[in-house]
């Protein structure tokens, strides 16, 4: 039997602050997802003003960093086109995201869950992703 | 040029406290999903404890009480064998939700968005839906 | 409560008889698709002569470009290899078209819906969703 | 942040014994898959002449058991027209199952995975599952 860590819907209401919080700093209203280790949805906000496309794209960069264990901007470097990894972005039915903006979340060196921002630029969306868990680890 | 009403994403957050209270009265952790009045993600929320298969299924019926304007309890009752619109169930990608759990948020008359409950039995999700909507509705 | 503007039924008839007189005249029949600024159809025609393919491809122009806000070409633009929005366009289940042909329908500033053009080149097709535009917004 | 039980690949493969056992001795080469408790696939097995079909199914219906945290079979009871859950199998994709051949592992009363057998009648997959659970509790 494994025993596997969890954020429960508190920690992810942790993270979705820390987000929101940088999103409205930067003045772009964000769609912003939470996902467990499992890549299954725990939470979600989108801003008043986030983008109707960004409501799947977040959930699908989180999935991607939580259930892949990776940033959704790392399998970008690693996918683009001359790399063997090329194309991954069509798996898991097209859900397997390599935009920026998807984080694990990481505590004490295993994967709990995963952020995923959109409606930004994807430099956008990976900073607004990075306050959220800068702001969660802070508050443990 | 129509002019529309919607659900704000601080009147998602009023309808997910009434059904999450009504939830943890009944002591059912549920997923709660808000949709605007064209079906798209507004929030969500999975209580710790929550199925992982009504994390879409939450959605689903939130999707489908408001883009269709109808309860999906009441798509239950029209859609079974032997009436002509027995089958509905499988359209929209099967996002087309009949089961008890999705209520349209009616406001002065028009739909402005929907509230989609998922974990418990239909009776309990119904229930926690209408909470939902009960305490936003006491709200404005 | 939000308030949003979204385009009618006739509003998206200017769009498309625009867009047919320019298609008439370039001489290629095309499939035009207007959406509301959710992303949800509201008219379509397929000209006598317009592709198959282009049915599905002219509405995700038009979805694309009304729920994500920004023009298919800019897109196209921005999720090159190389970039961290590379990828993009297998999103939403691939409906995130970064093709060419795709523009929101803007007025006073908000995107109230999307057009979208197929059947020609990317540069014919977004030459005949500009003059629908163009028609439409001489029109009000 | 939760503490989650599941089953380790070295759990599954004695699941599958079991199911396996019990298949060989009613004569019915079946599919055998395994999920976590978030109905992931850990282990899938296919006995020689086990049915392609069964190759999806016996996923589904251990993604259910073990996502849904009920046995297939019980979904299929409540599920049945007239009621308030008739139409829940095409949720989810249409991959919550509703056919007769998935339940739930549960371990100190917690759900920590899910097995699905196809390719016999619901009864015999309900039978082989089961043998699989009774094989794994006992080596416990």
């Amino acid at each position: 039997m494994l025993t596997i860590k969890r954020l429960s819907i508190d920690d992810a209401k942790i993270l979705i602050d820390g987000a929101r919080a940088r999103a409205t700093e930067i003045g772009i209203p964000m769609c912003i997802a939470i996902t467990d280790e499992s890549g299954t949805l725990i939470a979600f906000e989108r801003m008043d003003g986030g983008k109707v496309t960004s409501t799947v794209v977040a959930q699908d960069k989180a999935f991607t960093a939580a259930a892949a264990r990776k940033a959704t901007h790392e399998y970008n470097a690693a996918a683009q086109p001359g790399s063997l990894a090329f194309g991954i972005h069509t798996e898991v039915g097209g859900r397997l995201s390599i935009v920026g903006g998807g984080l694990p979340v990481i505590v004490d060196g295993e994967v709990v869950g995963g952020i995923g921002l959109s409606s930004g630029t994807p430099q956008q969306d990976m900073d607004c992703a990075q306050a959220g868990i800068d702001h969660f680890l802070a508050s443990i």
